[in-house]
């Protein structure tokens, strides 16, 4: 395991910085928190309050925290306005970002649909579906469109990140499509495991496999 | 961290070993690439192939498989068709469980007319709104019940698992009445940090959080 004193300053540039996945996947889960805080009203936060709030060691919060600069004050905790700031703008959260979402069946329907992304920076601004019985119809205000315009869409709207919700047997396809356009990171609906090349980032939402990890625990 | 020369035999009963939550979330994913092997007709596989699949090293790979007892041979590797069965047992996929849904919007109509559950051993069996208009009409040849009716539905149809697909506001009231009717397991699907009791697992599918830690590698 990496030493727990390595203290760096945050320059900006993911390359630059060997952040381990897993930390970087836990940072929207402290802005939560913070947020959360920060609209109770809550000025400063300890370690060990977060820790208690996150069901993780203060120590491991000190160590996730310290990858990206010196937030704390020993003894004080954390500003929480300004952790909350500081958080977003590392994580690319103090901007918007344009995503296009890959199938218009039910899910698909059903995701363009979900509130919780526009307040989040989220805005999908393009449907794409491989039935042309659809393509020209609006789903929530966006036109659906064919999947031969991903490529002109995605440079002429700024789409960096690509939802899919189309059938398994069609996913890898639409995937590579997505790629192929410049898309950067891809939420995955579909229940295959989909290869991407390195400078792609791809999250699978798998219920199935979320289900299956709980069995364990049932068992008895 | 613990030690690396843990060894122990698994008995059936979770209570019984201290297997770290993030082990047993890695297993559904070790189940899925040896199907894959399996169904390849792949007899044997070192955890040298193992990680190369999943991006994980052999070392991890054969401390994680220690938990549960000792199923290699060294220098042979794993047999594919015994570690499937091995892990499915120790995970309780060797049988079906039923689940009920709460909430037939459009997310929760998405969700129990996806394919992906019933061929796992995962039967939807029950459905719940709020809205008395809903209930009473079929959704996918579910009946849809009142919300009244899931604690006895829970018992009576021997329901251990419940999947959340109401709006954030309504999240917690759902998960507290599916907990007092007696579910082990929760999948929530609303973008709510939900509070259940230790001896209840709970799962989000929280697509803005999966968003939020990619766009930290998009901002290059």
């Amino acid at each position: 395991m990496a030493t727990g004193s390595l203290i760096t300053t945050y320059d900006g540039d993911p390359d630059n910085l060997d952040v381990p996945d897993v930390v970087v996947e836990r940072l929207p889960l402290y802005v939560r928190v913070l947020t959360n805080l920060a609209s109770d009203g809550t000025d400063m936060v300890s370690s060990e309050q977060l820790g208690d709030q996150l069901h993780m060691t203060p120590a491991q919060i000190r160590k996730d925290l310290s990858y990206f600069g010196r937030f704390g004050k020993q003894g004080r905790g954390y500003n929480v306005v300004a952790l909350v700031a500081q958080l977003k703008g590392i994580l690319g959260l103090d901007r918007s970002w344009n995503a296009c979402i890959v199938g218009m069946g039910r899910l698909g329907r059903a995701i363009i649909s979900y509130p919780g992304f526009a307040p989040e920076g989220f805005k999908i601004v393009a449907a794409f579906d491989a039935d042309d019985g659809l393509v020209g119809t609006n789903v929530d205000g966006t036109r659906v469109r064919s999947l031969s315009q991903i490529n002109h869409t995605v440079s002429e709207d700024g789409i960096s990140i690509g939802i899919v919700a189309v059938p398994a047997s069609a996913a890898q396809a639409v995937i590579d499509a997505l790629v192929d356009a410049g898309i950067g990171a891809i939420l995955n609906y579909a229940p295959v495991t989909a290869h991407v090349p390195d400078h792609v980032k791809i999250k699978n939402i798998d219920p199935v496999m979320s289900l299956q990890s709980m069995t364990y625990y049932l068992k008895r």
